[in-house]
């Protein structure tokens, strides 16, 4: 998995028998800052084609690297793997249809060759896993909600699966429900625009707000959070999700006219939270009970961060993943390992109430 | 199929049993004008990633048509249709490797979304056949001549397949033969160079030379074709493969420097088949009996060009495909019909005596 955050590749090796779904190790490969801003490139503004194709190869030699990487430190044979997921490198998404050429279209583009990992490790590789739920009329994205509902359900609680990576999203799985039950949507900015603002405050010796420090010592402007609020996908019902577009170095120019970068930091942190929970209050608690929730992703280490969530979410448990075995940093990657998994057995595996797609589908491309 | 003629969408629907290939009907979509525009905007300048992304969605929605299509022109129920093998569009292919951000990779982006495919047609896509071939080292290219190796081997016969699309190809299987017998490259332009003078000819009122007609009024400058002739990449030993960035726009502004267009169409029509003589005289005839040539490509309807080729290879037989059953401008079409065939079982079917690989491997990726 690599994700929006371009911190770089997250490699979880996985045990799963039957419904039995056992992560062994996790290891994470960090992006050379040339390959970062590489991609950067090509997501944000123009590209050359030769540029693209050229990524779309070398990132394929560098997961097949992280994942022979993340083998001999967790002193896993590679040859014990029986098959490698591989989500790639996002560099466009537009999940809604617009006008183009004559027709309507949604688009998306992850990038990684499948057919040098393949080479490389030796292994059957499935990759490109949101084409397919657009093809079917969806978003292509949330597609994690069916690992959580896999993982995380329960007979008598209502559970909120919750990850802040570059993005946050929830999945809402009510006690004992069918999976057309489950809501899942992005809330809105994860770590996104913190780690964007984090970059600037540190002159680039940080690229995120390590456990929050900067954001506990600036100043939460409320007007400001107020007015980020009321933007109009915070009200839009789900499914949604939201992407680099929104969160941007658009979104970040804007911001900073506004007030010094430390406030930023923190209302960004509070921005976060808080379109979380407005998430929650608004369109899960309606609907549901919600017990606890469980969460991942990066966010997780910025303490400044998680003490809102608990100040915008006074009467509801939150927990980690890791109390389910389940490394926070490494829930989006085992997700990408379960879903080749269902892949690889002809399993369809996004859910339609999450996706907004027609149907389910067999997710992703099969490179034998 | 869709070349690199971007002269639209080909269509073959092959019944194919263990290794009785038959192809029961063919037919071809052109590209809308705005969608040849689209398509040359992303192959050869800088391009926007959305732009990429959103034509890679509308080709799949046009490929899925066009089997419709094709499926009700010839009376072929849509679910009589069990697998579908989708070239896609090269925009962009660097079959050697060259440095890149601190690594050495090769590079190739064929566009034209499988999902989409999958979606509307409902069966099994086989795409992105190059991809894979280039992990092991090969050049991704020529895929072709594994099929004509199927089809056009002989116990006693050496015979040349030459295919003249956008690039001319050949493939010499010697009397016999073993798979790594086969030689099999690029001879250097096709129609392409033909095509772009013709259309500037007729003022965008056809896109190629109908049955050779400029040509044949046309003056061939023999100074002006050594010259050209004289590029290395002719001299140099297969395996090799030329492309649009060889005989693409700016091969084409500096012909337009030197001669009359009409006499420079004649000249370009020279040029393609005296690098096919040259080929073959050089690369070919020294391994093995040239007893004859099967032609196929758009190519073979050029009367012009048929009568400079016989006349460059006075002792050798040139047939077409048709003789064997297959239309000559289905040809590559039911290439990659089989190639998927193969996929599905597992079987790989590049040449590495064609490509440059270092072994064999299945070709693509499936979307279920």
């Amino acid at each position: 998995m690599s994700g929006t955050s371009l911190d770089g590749i997250d490699v979880a090796i996985v045990d799963i028998q039957g419904r039995r779904i056992q992560p062994v190790a996790f290891h994470s490969t960090p992006y050379e800052e040339r390959v970062r801003q590489a991609i950067l490139g090509v997501s944000n503004t123009t590209a050359t084609t030769a540029e693209i194709a050229r990524l779309h190869f070398l990132l394929g030699q560098l997961y097949a690297g992280a994942v022979q990487q993340a083998c001999r430190r967790s002193r896993i044979p590679l040859n014990s793997i029986r098959l490698v997921g591989c989500h790639g490198q996002t560099i466009y998404h537009q999940g809604e249809k617009a006008p183009f050429l004559g027709r309507s279209v949604a688009a998306t583009l992850q990038i990684g060759e499948a057919g040098v990992l393949a080479e490389q490790l030796g292994v059957p590789v499935v990759s490109d896993f949101r084409t397919r739920d657009m093809a079917a009329g969806g978003r292509g994205a949330p597609l994690v909600p069916y690992v959580d509902y896999l993982l995380f359900r329960h007979p008598r609680k209502g559970r909120v699966a919750l990850n802040i990576g570059g993005i946050a999203n929830i999945t809402a799985i009510p006690p004992n429900a069918q999976p057309a039950k489950v809501i899942a949507f992005d809330t809105g900015p994860g770590n996104m625009v913190i780690d964007a603002l984090a970059t600037e405050f540190t002159r680039g010796r940080q690229h995120f707000d390590r456990n929050g420090r900067i954001a506990r010592q600036g100043r939460l402007d409320r007007r400001l959070l107020n007015r980020l609020l009321a933007h109009p996908y915070y009200r839009q019902p789900p499914p949604k999700t939201a992407g680099r577009e929104q969160y941007g170095v658009e979104f970040i120019a804007r911001l900073r006219k506004l007030l010094p970068l430390q406030d930023l930091i923190t209302t960004a942190t509070a921005l976060t939270t808080a379109a979380i929970a407005l998430g929650i209050d608004r369109f899960i608690k309606p609907r549901m009970r919600v017990d606890e929730i469980i969460a991942s992703g990066g966010g997780v280490h910025n303490r400044t961060l998680m003490a809102y969530l608990q100040a915008f979410l006074p009467n509801i448990r939150i927990t980690r993943s890791d109390e389910f075995g389940i490394d926070p940093d490494a829930k989006e990657a085992v997700a990408f390992a379960v879903l080749a998994y269902e892949t690889n057995r002809r399993r369809a595996s996004n859910l339609p109430s999450a996706t907004g797609a027609a149907h389910a589908v067999v997710l992703g491309k099969i490179t034998c």
